[in-house]
């Protein structure tokens, strides 16, 4: 089968791979439908985390059933599926709280930019749809299994209430995303710090009330001044730089709440700061698991359409073009067909 | 009027003083029935905190109502009250978000250890009891003013539930109070850490239904231990160094809380190792004024008693072997008598 392999950073390239196989019981074989370059893979990309030997890239996917352990009862082939970047047997204690991406049989995906894949935990990760959904759905579905996941943990990080303001530092897939949960979760203020005319566009199209451009101190100063000076209930930080912690930090009211799910680079958090602030603050990999059936639901119902975040469709082969249009910022996301 | 005045550290004298005065419309000059030595008072007693000049001290009190400016009228003259070391108008943004601490008028008490005191904000801070309590209640009343309050903001912050688990690191006041808190908060389980016996068995009293002697490595191991590998649900911190604030956090599981109100010295919180935690935290100075008439109800109709965490008992003259007994840890808490 073909597969996304990175040798070095910029340079991604699609291989022939072998075909993955059941391993263990609880795998699955899926035959991905659509998949799709993340945000997070630019870090590798772009040689800001190292890439000490070649790997296998791509964690969210969407696709058919193909072949099941026999351990795996939840779903057969021929399903449409969606599933999780973070598998998990959604049975162990931290699944059982509801944090599946903690989950102590947990295995981060890295080999989903491919024509097929193998998901460990198939059991307690994989929800099959009731029929196969049509092509149009696709990509909202996709959004699910990663960056609509993390938006939506963002908000329920940072507790977005009905009636509440919320601010969103990032204007990613997972930032606009999360303007999507803040706008579901009920948020009535919503202001989305973003630079980018396109992508301001599609903020105020899920929902976003205001844009702020300003970063840094002035962006503090301008949500200051949008809240009276009191600042916002909840602020989600879909970045991961010290700069956009500070600032979500920064722009939360006195008992307000920062969710972040922007994988920290380099974030140190000062304890006097943290307390003297009455923030509260929680972050991670998102529980992708636990949402999926409602967000699923809420993508087939057109109640939610994150699949517009992927500006950009591309096939497999030519999955270096996806990589640069994100790395340049040219595309907020890019979707990859087989 | 005699008053507490720290001239460096080791050395706390009491003093003739000014009596205070109505400053402004909104004072209230009370005369105090008991206060205390804080454990905070120790970070400056200890030079751990600069002394550049000579200071008062003090920031708990329970009194009975001298006089009041014209702005006053939640309490009158004669009334026995309790307050918060953070005074409050308790009608800004921050207040009425229940975050009193942050108050915009805020003013941080500091000449408590005296015979009278001018209270700031009276009107949103004061809470005067219908009749003045039996002396037997004066220790727990004043304890409400800080140590019960901070408290009961650490089970807050760390989102004690009932049925869930606790841990409580730190067994001075704030500590002992966090364990009666918890209890109250419906925890069924209360782990605290401590060394010390007399400590260990207040604590039991108070509700702790196990103890911990370990520290460290081996104390995060001795609660992973206790909760099946799992962690525990809320995590009080209520020591403020980096050593507690550690513990605190790989003590807790993912998805769970700490509430840390040991002011931090020299804590810093790795981002990275929060995100992978799911841990949430939440600090602060404790919002007390929110809680006073509750905690006053409970105190008064004797479901809880914080006073037991008073185990030495001077007058005030005699207020630097106060300050000896709690820096050499023969004492948990002195109360200082007029």
């Amino acid at each position: 089968m073909r597969g996304a392999v990175l040798h070095a950073p910029g340079d991604v390239r699609i291989e022939t791979l072998d075909d993955p196989e059941i391993l263990h019981p609880t795998d699955a074989i899926i035959r991905t439908a659509v998949t799709c370059v993340c945000g997070s893979d630019l870090w590798s990309y772009r040689g800001l985390d190292p890439v000490r030997e070649p790997r296998t890239m791509g964690h969210e996917y969407v696709g058919f059933v193909e072949e099941v352990g026999a351990g795996v009862t939840a779903v057969r082939p021929g399903q449409f599926v969606v599933g999780s970047f973070a598998t998990s047997d959604n049975t162990c204690a931290h699944c059982r709280n509801g944090y599946q991406s903690h989950c102590v049989q947990r295995h981060v995906m890295g080999t989903c930019q491919a024509d097929h894949v193998r998901i460990p935990n198939a059991q307690g990760t994989l929800v099959a749809l009731d029929d196969v959904p049509g092509e149009e759905f696709w990509p909202g579905l996709l959004a699910v299994s990663d960056v609509m996941g993390t938006g939506w943990y963002a908000a329920e990080a940072a507790e977005v209430r009905p009636g509440s303001t919320a601010v969103v530092v990032g204007d990613g897939a997972v930032g606009l995303c999360a303007v999507i949960a803040a706008k579901e979760s009920g948020a009535e203020r919503i202001i989305a710090m973003s630079r980018h005319e396109p992508r301001q566009k599609l903020a105020r199209e899920f929902g976003a009330t205001d844009i702020v451009t300003e970063r840094g101190d002035d962006g503090v100063a301008r949500i200051l001044d949008l809240t009276d000076g009191v600042g916002a209930d909840s602020v989600l930080e879909c970045v991961g730089t010290p700069e956009a912690m500070s600032q979500a930090l920064r722009s939360a009211r006195p008992g307000g709440n920062v969710g972040f799910v922007g994988v920290p680079h380099g974030v140190a958090v000062d304890g006097r700061e943290l307390f003297y602030s009455h923030v509260g603050l929680r972050g991670g990999p998102a529980p992708v698991r636990r949402y999926l059936p409602d967000l699923i639901d809420r993508v087939m119902t057109s109640r939610i359409d994150p699949g517009k975040v992927f500006d950009l469709t591309v096939p497999l082969d030519r999955i270096n073009e996806a990589y640069a249009a994100m790395d340049e910022r040219r595309a907020v996301k890019a979707l990859l067909t087989p």
